[in-house]
Formats: C-alpha cells, structure tokens, sequence
C-alpha cells in the first residue's frame, strides 16, 4: 500500500469518527525512548524513520515534525507531494493545527500514545480556541495496518540477586512505605524500566533495552499485578523468584483493573509525564483519586547498590579490553593495504565483533555512532542513513557506543586520528578533554546537582569561545536503558542531587560543522570521599578504562594536573585491561598508556 | 509603653475587629530590603530589631519568628514571658497558626505590609482548615504607637544624566512599548530602587539605600504618576529632569488612582511578589485587570550602561584608596603601642573615616562588618549587638563594607592578618581566595545563568570538604541598593543570564565556628570578550582594585595560573591605587602588592 493510499484509508476513517485532524506521534503506548517494531506508525504513515518525530494527517493536507537532527533525513523518507514538513520544537503541531483548523474542529488522538500532561496541556490549548481534543479509542492507523508486525515473543529472564543485589520484596516494600505515607492506595506503572527493575526482570522485546514490556500496579501492601504477555514468562517461576505477592496477568486485562480501582475510589498515583492518557481516563472515568507525582521507582533505581556498582565495574573492564582491541585493529589496519575498504559500517561491525566475543555480551546497548571527519559534526549522525564514508581521507574518526552485559550497562566514547589532524583539532581535542577531567576530577557536597557541574566541563571551550550543543552527561541503568534519569548532568533541566551509587556519562564535544568533530565519554559512578574536612563530599569513580588518543592532544592547553590525571588514569587502563590483552594488542595498549 | 501594655492594647483592638490573631512582619509598604524608622512596627510590639523576622499576636499569646542569624538576638531582646520564638524558615508562622488556631477563627493582617502572593498563598493554606484571613485597613500598630516617628523629609536629588546615561524618557518608552506589546495599559511600581532608577531620582529616605520612598504608575504612553511627598521636591523641577509626562502626587491619592483604573478596567500589570496585597485588593475590587509578571525596570536597572559601568569604575578607584589607606593604617595601629584599644566598632568608625574625606561619598552602602577572630565566623555579625572584640588577640579581621557615591555603590571585603595567622588559616584563605580567582576568570556563552557559575568559587572548598552557606555573589546597584536583582550567582534559584553590564559580587567565604572567619570579595562587571572562537563570550572585569592580604597565602594550594593571576590583580591595583596614596600608606601599599 503507498503512502497515499495509507493516507486514504486514515482519512476515511477520520471522516467515519467525525475528526478533522489525526495526530501520529513515534511513541508507543509504555512512552519510552524505544519503541518495538509494531509501534513504528510513523514510518508507516509518512515513511520518516526516524528516532523522533510526529505526523499530523487533516482532510486535505499532512506534515511530519521532526527535530534539527532528522531535517535532512524526512526530506529524504517523506512524498513532498503528500506531507509538509517542520520543526518539532521551533513549529509545534499543536501551534500548526491552530492555523490550519477552525472553531468548532475535532483533533483525534489515540490517549494511548501521549502522555497524560501532554493530553491536559494540549486539550487546554485547543480549548481556547474552541477545538476539541477526542480521544480515539481504536487507533486509525492500526485498523488500517494490515501487514502490521505482531508483538514479538521474546523469553523473559529472571535477573539473578547476584546480579541485581537486593530482592524485588526489598525493593517493593520500602516503595510501598512511601506510598502508605501518602496515603496512596496503588501505584501505577507504566515505563518498562522501571517495572523490569522493581521485579528484577528482563526482556529482550526492545533492540538496545533489555526488558519486558509490561504494566503495573504496586500496591500499599507491596503486592504487585504485572501485565505482560504471560508467554514470555513460560517455564519461569516468576512468583518465586520475585515474591508470592507477584501476580502475572495479561495485558488486555489491564483495563478491568483499572476500572476495578475507579469502584473502589482508591488513590492512585501516576507520573502524569511518562504514563498515557489512557490509563488516567480509565482511572478517572471509573472513580478513582488520581494522585500526580514523579515514578518512585525512578530515584532508588538510579541509586545502584553495591552489588551493581560492581557489576558495573566488571562490565566495564570487559568493555574496556573490546574497545581496546578495536582501536588497536583500526590503528593496523590503517597502515594495511586498501584502508578505504574500509568505511562507518565496516568499523561498527567490526568493534560490535569485539564486543560480542565477550560470553557475557547481550547486544549493543544503543546503535553505534561511526563517523569519520565531517560526519562526526553531526551529533546524531548514523552511518545507515547515508552513504557511509571510507577510512583514508580524514584525519579523526568519532566512535560513540556501548554494550549491555548481565552485570551492567556500557557507553563510551573516543575521538581518535585515522590521518594528520592539524594544531586545531588537537587544541580542540585538548580543551574538550580538559573539560571531560575538570568534571570527572569534581568533588561535591549533599544536595549538589548536576546543573551546578555542568560548567565544569565547558569552561574550557568557554575559555577561548567554543561551546557544544547537547548536554554534559545522562544517567546510565544497570543492563537496563543506557540513558536513565531522574539525574544529569546539564545546563538547564533536572536538579535532582547526584547521589551514592549514580552512574553517569561524562561526555563534553566539540562540533565544527563541515569540519569534524570531537567527544570523550567515560562513565562515572558517584561515591562518598572521606577528606577529613567539615562536611561529607562525593566524588566520581571512573569506570570507563579505555586509553584516550595521545597523539591528538596538545600540552600547551593542559595544566599539570590536567596531564597528571591523563597519565594516572592511563596508568589505571595498563592495569586494569593489559591482563586481558596479548600480542599486537597489548603492544599497542602499551605504548597508548605511556606517560605525556 | 511596656511591651506588655503594647501587646495588651493591640489585643483590644484585636477584639474590636474581631480576629483571633494579628501578624506583625518586618516590612513597610514598599517590600524592599531596609525600612524606615516609621515602619518598625515589628520592634515596636517585640522589641526584636534586626532586619528580618514577624511577631504574630493571638489572644493569650505571642510568638516572634526570627532566621538563623537571629537566635541569639531574639533571646536578648524579646520578654520570654511575653513572647515564645520559633525559626522563621523551618516553623513557619503560618505553620504555627494552624496549631493554635480552631476552624472559624479569623487571622488579621495589614495588607499594605505582605506581598500579593503571599496573601494568595496565606489565603489558600488558612481556608484549608476554615480559618479566614482578614485584611485590617488601618494598621492595628500604628493607632497604639502614639510616639511613632514622622517619615523624614529629606529633599530628593535629579540625578543628573552624567551619571545615570540615560534620560528618563528613554528608559520609560522602552518599557511603555514593552507594555504595549503585551496589552498591559498601566505597570503598577511599588518598590523604590526601579522607581528611582527610572526617573533618574535619588533619596535619602532609607539609610544605606539612597532612594525616595515612593509608588508609581507607568503608562502605555510612557507617562508616569509619581506617587511621593511634593515637599521633597520643594524647589526642584521634576518635570524639566525627567519629563513633562511625569506628574507628582501625593501618597495619599495613590488609591484613588487605583480606583480610576479599575473603574476604566484598565489591564494593570504588577509583580505579586513585591507588590503589596492592598494595592491589588483596591484595583481588583475597583475592577481593574490584573496582569502578574516581574517588574519591567528590573532587568534593564541591573544591565548598566556604559556611563554608568564608567562611573562604578570611578568610584572604585576613589573607594579602593580609601580602603587601602584603611588597611595600611591597620598595619601600623597593631605595631603601636596599645593596639587593645581599638576595637571592633572603633575600626569601623576608622574606615568610615577614611571613606567620608571624599567629596563625592554620600554614606555607607550598608551598615559595616568589622569582625575579629570567632566574631568574624558568624556570617552577619554585628559589632554593636554586643561587646565589640578588641585588637591584639587574634590572629585574622574580617571587614565588609561600601559606600554609596553619586556615580556607584561599592561593597568589598578584606580579611587581613592582624595576629599570627597559622597554617590551617592560611590553607583556608587560600583555597576561598583560589574560588575567588576561578569565577573571576571565568568565561561564558549567552544564557548562562549564575547558578551554573557558583560551583567554580565552590570547587577548591569542596576538593577538601569544606563549603560556605551563602551565595557566592549579589547584584549591586549603581548609586542605588547594594543589593539588587535579578542576576545572582548561587548554587540555586534565579536562572537569569548574567549579560553586558551587570555588576556581580564574587565573594566565597569559610566560617569555623569559635574558630575565624574568611571573605574575599570583590565587585565585577560582565562584559563581551572578543576572542575569535565559534561564539561570542561574556568575561568579568573586576571593579574593586585593593589588595588580599598575601600574608595570609599558600602557595601550596595554588596552581599557577592563580598566582599569576594574583599577581596581575596586585600590579593593576598598584597602577591604579597608587597616585592617590602618598608617604607611609604608599610604601605600604608597594609593599602589599608586590609579586608572590
């Protein structure tokens, strides 16, 4: 079917449910940063791929919002002739349907798909000028998808206490303290992290994101309903390995506990920001108190305990000898013969080879970013999406990735020279990487966040009139999401306190358009320092052990204890990776740890 | 009057309106930071006289809620059978109430003396439990305070265009367009440093504060109704200063011209935190439209103007001289015999001195910290609020002050060796002063906000486990209050990008309790730094040019950009500060700058 006749078949049915309008988010009903292949209605709609983005479909007309990442990539997916297309931030949907349509109008969306501030927000905007916002229980594209993906079956896995370090009853009985305090009957869950984490379950239902997508309702007693495919679960011993109090019920079954609680007149409570609209009509149409407030999941799940710190740190020594002999390949095979044979997608491939040698590899922990030269100025750049660029004819290459392993999550980062990079890109290699130690060199009292850390790894770039456009550092799960909240390490946003146990990414860049670009990314867990000053402090602990590319720096833009803290930490990486290393590999760790 | 028969006699007035308790807060109708003699109401009825703090009056008994810095004071000063005390933050007088109070009772208050959106919140929180908060016209105070002071009538200054650079005129079309944009017909102004800074009139109303006290109104034409005493300006031709669409009332036809507003439903604009509850009654009552936003003089009185910036240069040069012949006599008095004479009001008094010999300063820019040894460890200290210390025992001052001239306000502080300072006073001194140099030096992009530079004056305190509880800088006026918004760098709250021309405080402490007290600050100025990057950078030029006392530094805790960095502050403050010493303070003042 053509994206015409899609569109066709979409605005017979909007016409069939007396809407003007039909709003396609890239968003699934759990409104995570992953979505399965059934959810992608999207790219069926418009044909846009991309990681972000929404389609707007009226009576006569559509668009695709897209964010500064993908303007060139929807000019390339999208039929000009069937959609416009504009900025997701600077030109909003709802902004544009308050041009295009009239007093009077219906906008149908399905409330599954959008969160329940967005619904309130949005239904407020368009009531002021007289448009009304209706909820469209069967979604118009699903009736119309035929050939549709169905959900796959993946096996759960039951997540070992040697792994996760406390017991899913730990876990749900000091959250189910705190909603007792609040005086809330039930929690609703509605992300599959955090759920996945509370119940010490996995999944493989998402590329990159190890969980079992799912529902849940926790309740005061601690007890918890799981809605999830109870396929998933065969042969598994759920309720003993998480509890007795541990029921599995299957999806479609979520809707009749809901209503359920709305005849009880309980107190639930749900993160209006991740959980949909759907849930919270049910909720509210069936009797229930709705209680607003952020998942309580969010905070100890962030918080590693120490069994996953040091799963954490076992991960990364692992990673760490994967992206070493990576980058020890890269620097041979450049001075083989034919290096042009070699390109993005040859180069990602090959360190996911190293990766996956490893028993203990799962799967990358998001899509690697390869970029060679130019390419590498672009933050969001993927190799797929374009045609990849060939080894010999740049002078830095930029590799962002990462692995999920049982015992934990890994993101790294390295820019390193695959030609002659010239005094500016080591200036500038150098004042990220300046940057990158003022940060990880940080220390900090109780009730710091990382917005106050921020400028810690810009003052360099600052310093001589640079900048990077994206944030310092995310969060990062234990075999979970690699971009976790609720902290981060940015100048605006989340001033949630870093605290014991955080594993966050510390990744400055520099980004010249045209030109190259740059990044260094460790990750680092937060820990107390025992100084014997007046106050307790925290400190961060790299865990990321992978040399950074001495030829692309500069001294002149270091201070001595900027290099002493780049010959400590390659110091750290000799010790750490060259056990695991032999020959030309740990020939080349050798003489990429040796002092500056 | 004894505060008991005080008490007893506004618990008859209570009784004939009806209310169960009366709140008595340390403000006057304006909100500002200082208050005049007339409004000391609090003081009055408790006898308490610091600067911030509430009584609240019930029936049977008495309550005053005082900050921190208070406890002690409170206790001295304050009849303990009369009053009970509690902390202002962390017991909440409204907190309070709720306890004593039963459903049905009613709360009075005096509208004129708590913001519009406290009364909204206070409101809110009493009709909770059904408790009614009651606005009393005339304040139930004032008609028992028979020996109440008159307000001064001090005569008003034009400030003239060489030192304010720019016409009123200006200054007001640029906000009326503002206003015209948003719809907005009249911005009510009820604090007296924006309505001073936009007629380009100066007072001596408040100690300290060079205003006259007074309301405004500012139209969408530009035009403005000065609410103020005519007789201040007995002799002085407002209009041909500052504009013929500038017409001079009385205070007391201020409500009338409130009640015109709103009998026209004029859309009036006012900032519900420094706005005074009353003013918002009697326009809502009258029918007004009431706009809440931040006051529109704010933002543009904190980014001063080149003649302005040249005029804070000027007279922190004439200020820095004054200090430093200060701190050179200090050296001598304490090799002198009987240096125990000398005391901490008696130092003070000394500075004062050597401040008022110049013609151009008008008075202090805030009442003077002079604290020697433990004195100097409690944040405000006040040397008249009890036995002033005495030279000749300890081994470090601490000395914060500043004055007002007719073209800048200043505020610096010195901690300089007056003993035999030992080794863990003098890593301390060093590490603040090593925070100090870091947010001198640095750099920042548009946008940023002082919030992300606060950790940098930070950083050296918490590599070691220490920390200050203050902000690390305040906004400063130019020949107007020494403290001034909206910009501040701390570690949270405002987000307001420092920008071209704003005057920032950088002033990191350490307290040890019992123990000393360090504060090194001085003023500087944002302006743009051409450096040839990506992007356009603001930097910091430093205003206040005396010299740190380099007995009292490690070098150890440095690196060396802060020596050099030291070193070059102290050649400039030679260049600058030495033709104006002669003799003894010149030799003293080579002596004190020379390289470390």
């Amino acid at each position: 079917m053509s994206h015409a006749n899609r569109l066709a078949a979409v605005r017979c049915a909007m016409a069939e449910n007396s809407i003007n309008a039909f709003i396609v988010p890239h968003d699934d009903e759990h409104l995570g940063e992953y979505i399965p292949p059934y959810a992608e209605r999207l790219a069926w709609i418009s044909g846009f791929t991309g990681s972000a983005g929404a389609a707007v479909v009226l009576t006569d007309k559509a668009a695709v919002f897209v964010d500064g990442r993908y303007t060139v990539q929807v000019r390339q997916q999208c039929d000009a002739t069937l959609f416009g297309y504009h900025h997701l931030i600077s030109e909003p949907y709802l902004d544009w349907l308050l041009t295009e349509l009239n007093a009077g109008d219906k906008v149908g969306f399905d409330p599954h798909l959008h969160s329940q501030s967005w619904y309130q927000n949005a239904e407020e905007k368009l009531a002021a000028h007289h448009i009304t916002l209706v909820p469209v229980s069967n979604n118009l594209i699903d009736e119309q998808w035929h050939d549709r993906p169905v959900p796959d079956c993946h096996a759960a896995l039951l997540l070992s206490q040697d792994y996760s370090g406390q017991h899913s009853e730990a876990k749900r009985s000091r959250i189910a303290q705190d909603l007792a305090a609040l005086q809330v009957d039930v929690q609703l869950l509605t992300q599959a992290e955090p759920i996945n984490w509370l119940l010490n379950i996995r999944g493989r239902d998402i590329s990159c994101l190890p969980v079992v997508l799912s529902f849940a309702l926790l309740h005061q007693d601690g007890s918890v309903q799981l809605f999830a495919d109870p396929a998933k679960f065969a042969g598994l011993d759920l309720q003993a390995h998480s509890g007795n109090n541990v029921s599995l019920l299957p999806v479609n079954e979520l809707a009749t506990a809901l209503q359920a609680l709305g005849k009880q007149g309980a107190r639930v409570q749900l993160d209006p920001t991740t959980a949909n609209a759907w849930s919270a009509l049910v909720l509210s149409e069936a009797g229930a108190e709705l209680v607003y407030d952020d998942d309580p999941c969010m905070l100890p799940k962030a918080c590693k305990n120490p069994v996953e710190v040091n799963g954490s740190r076992t991960a990364h020594l692992r990673d760490g000898a994967a992206v070493s002999r990576f980058l020890a390949w890269l620097d041979r095979r450049i001075n083989q013969a034919n290096p042009e044979l070699e390109h993005e997608g040859t180069l990602a491939d090959k360190l996911e080879g190293f990766r996956a040698a490893n028993s203990e590899f799962v799967e990358p922990s998001f899509s690697t970013i390869s970029a060679l030269g130019p390419n590498a100025a672009m933050c969001h750049y993927h190799h797929l999406n374009g045609t990849p660029r060939t080894l010999g004819q740049d002078a830095i290459y930029l590799v962002d990735s990462g692995g999920q392993y049982l015992d934990g999550t890994t993101d790294i980062t390295r820019t390193v020279a695959v030609g002659e990079p010239d005094a500016e890109m080591q200036k500038l290699f150098t004042l990220v990487m300046r940057g990158h130690i003022d940060l990880a060199d940080a220390r900090f009292p109780a009730g710091t966040g990382g917005q106050q850390l921020d400028a810690l790894a810009r003052m360099p770039l600052w310093q001589q009139g640079y900048n990077f456009d994206h944030g310092t550092g995310h969060g990062v799960g234990h075999y979970l999401s690699v971009h976790e909240g609720p902290q981060r390490i940015s100048p605006k946003g989340s001033i949630v306190p870093l605290t014991t146990g955080m594993i966050v990414s510390n990744e400055p860049g520099y980004y010249r358009e045209d030109g190259f670009g740059i990044r260094c990314e460790n990750l680092q867990v937060v820990q107390p320092a025992d100084l014997g000053g007046d106050i307790p402090v925290f400190e961060f602990e790299t865990l990321t052990f992978v040399p950074f590319d001495r030829r692309l720096i500069d001294n002149h833009w270091l201070e001595d204890k900027h290099i002493q803290w780049l010959n400590q930490y390659h110091a750290q990486v000799w010790e750490n990776i060259s056990p695991q290393l032999e020959g030309d590999d740990l020939a080349w760790l050798e003489q990429a740890t040796r002092p500056i």
